[in-house]
């Protein structure tokens, strides 16, 4: 990709103010755009991060077992009334058509769901079944703040669970929060702090927050500094000592920035719907449900809550945009730079390419911090036929040759992902 | 993907009346399930046929520089009054924040992204651009009709183009034409005919809908049976003889439906929100602006009208959801049936391998025709250590080993790709 038409150049001013890391830094370095109050476009860096995002997610859940499909954002009133949070949804956002009839826009979908599950369901045979999808959400938030983290629109994973009872429920329980922790680590982010969740309808058990420590965090925890345990420190009492929990850290008090849930709904939504099952000896029974949610674009405002430093963006190696980031600094090293671009892209490596003409050589660096890709290729007068190679936040400059280039971004991905992957 | 617990197995009996076949089809054979009139819910099989015709679409529009964006479905009123359309558009679902603020439900996205377009483009450097996304659609229609061919939600890719001058525009126009035919090809439509639009708000001479030729269609088509060329029969005065376009064809009437279209939107949207860019001279300038869009679920339905018989669907092979349908009707050939399954997934070969216990052999048999993906493969005590190998509706069977059909399943889906890409 060329960066001299890319849409999303970035402004090395910062021309407003902005109440969170997330929302300037993806600004200036062009991966958000805000079009009001908690809505916000995904410029192309942004939506290739966001993609990154989603691919990871989607191979985990395929992996233990997620079917994916798409539920519409239009819900009928009249599937809302049968669980009756029509009126008790206070962040519902609703609609009507020209005939009179009520729409809400999706903010969960449970009242899709349990009806679509109940139409493929009538034995235990038909059991276990887990049902994910990644969708547009839409949340009547009073005061949407912290750039992405909180909106009115937002990107989101929910994954819904179908159970003949309550162990099974357990036990896939245990075996999502594990791929969570997977989704999270390949992120980078492994210091994740899981928290007892208010919003459970049937144990508090099962019902966890997924919290990633930051300074920056909307909650305030009291967590282990060795196991994940943690606990709203609004609701805790012991706020320092052992941790109750693995006997072996110590507690530490902090803020977090919550990035995934898991609900046990018990048999709340199911019941709700008339969703059974025949068990072997042909008995109607109940079916036990859980959710477990993953916002996406929260994720982004996440990561760059917490990887970045003065000049800008440190991506990840597994959610970054590009794989590398060439510049051409030279007076006559245009053809030569466009080589490299041609030679990287034939070996499957991503390039964004900032081929920028008029423009300093120190704005091209500094736009290569501020943007944050892993990997960056420096090509000018000096370094002749050569590359010079930089990591992202390191000092330390190399000089390759294309090839070398080449083989050194395939191992240096191909590392991590050993490193990431579970 | 093992059939027995996927959600959305087959149900042979019609168990309601459908106005379209693409609705009949894809609701019986597990693509899709109605939520409402004019809702969807993409079951696993119709979201796979979605994500394929994405892919193709992302494919083409990145190859003439398109730039993928993804702009939100919230759209503020003040950005609808500055093109008086607020009021204007009879299809617009609206809703309020609860502080009072309106919003509307994306029916087309020209209003999102001029003023985006405006934040980049200042300079005659910073033009074309070529912005795209796909999104999910919201129309208040007043009859949504023909499954998921006309809904109050569907999916959309659109296009936006951003030009110095017109002719720039009408140069583009023929290299979107070109990218539109090509992919509509690959997803096996090669019957395409261009009609002049009449929601162009320029000049009509650029402005033109893509429709297939089926008599289910919902358009009455006047057509060269040679040329693109067609047009609506409700306005045409010459309905027979020699087509005036090409001259070597000759005119026909006939049903289509309409996949796809371009507007030469000119200055409408560029002067309603004063984007405008310095030319060389560093004059102000007029940007002339041009919208392309493509339904994505709609596309999936046209398939269906256009490859199906009396058995059930016949899916292209650039879009079928799985590469092979995999069917054990043996007694004892389960084992060698997942381990024809694990050879086949290490090839990189996707399977939908019906494992269903207590379904009779001839009822599997049916469901793979209906569920339609080009290749079908069983396993039974009569094949012994081999696999017997069928093209969806061919009549030829062939016997081959299990490193034979690996090679055979690469080959057909290759010299297809060839024959479908341009």
């Amino acid at each position: 990709m060329r960066y001299s038409h890319f849409l999303g150049k970035s402004t090395a001013e910062i021309s407003r103010t902005y109440d969170s890391i997330n929302h300037e830094l993806l600004t200036r370095a062009g991966y958000i755009d805000q079009v009001a109050s908690g809505i916000f476009t995904l410029l192309p860096l942004g939506k290739r991060v966001v993609s990154r995002i989603e691919t990871i997610i989607r191979e985990e859940m395929d992996a233990i077992g997620g079917q994916e499909i798409l539920m519409p954002s239009l819900h009928p009133k009249a599937l809302w009334d049968k669980t009756d949070r029509w009126d008790t949804v206070d962040v519902f956002f609703k609609t009507k058509s020209r005939h009179g009839q009520e729409y809400g826009l999706s903010p969960t979908h449970e009242e899709i769901v349990t009806p679509l599950a109940k139409k493929y369901v009538s034995s235990y045979r038909d059991l276990p079944l887990y049902l994910y999808h990644i969708s547009q959400k839409f949340r009547d938030e009073p005061r949407p703040k912290s750039g992405i983290l909180r909106g009115r629109e937002f990107g989101m994973k929910d994954l819904y669970s179908f159970h003949v009872n309550h162990e099974d429920f357990a036990s896939f329980y245990a075996t999502v929060t594990k791929a969570y922790l997977t989704i999270f680590a390949r992120c980078g982010l492994t210091d994740v702090k899981i928290t007892e969740a208010s919003g459970g309808a049937f144990t508090k058990k099962y019902s966890h927050e997924f919290n990633i420590l930051t300074p920056a965090g909307e909650v305030d925890l009291v967590y282990c500094d060795s196991c994940h345990f943690a606990q709203n420190s609004e609701i805790v009492k012991k706020k320092q000592g052992d941790c109750m929990r693995c006997g072996e850290g110590k507690l530490q008090e902090g803020g977090a920035i919550e990035v995934g849930n898991i609900f046990d709904l018990g048999t709340r939504f199911s019941d709700a719907f008339g969703l059974f099952y025949r068990d072997q000896k042909g008995e109607q029974k109940q079916v036990f449900m859980g959710c477990y949610g993953i916002g996406t674009t929260r994720l982004m405002g996440t990561i760059a809550e917490i990887f970045h430093d003065a000049q800008g963006l440190k991506w990840p190696t597994q959610v970054t945009p590009f794989h590398c980031h060439l510049i051409d600094l030279g007076r006559e090293t245009t053809s030569y730079a466009a080589l490299v671009e041609r030679t990287l892209i034939a070996s499957s490596i991503s390039v964004l390419f900032d081929d920028r003409e008029r423009v300093r050589g120190g704005e091209k660096l500094a736009t290569a911090d501020l943007i944050g890709i892993p990997v960056r290729l420096v090509v000018s007068d000096r370094t002749k036929k050569n590359v010079e190679v930089k990591i992202r936040g390191e000092k330390k400059e190399r000089l390759m040759s294309p090839s070398e280039v080449v083989s050194f971004i395939h191992d240096f991905y191909e590392n991590d992902r050993h490193t990431h992957s579970s």
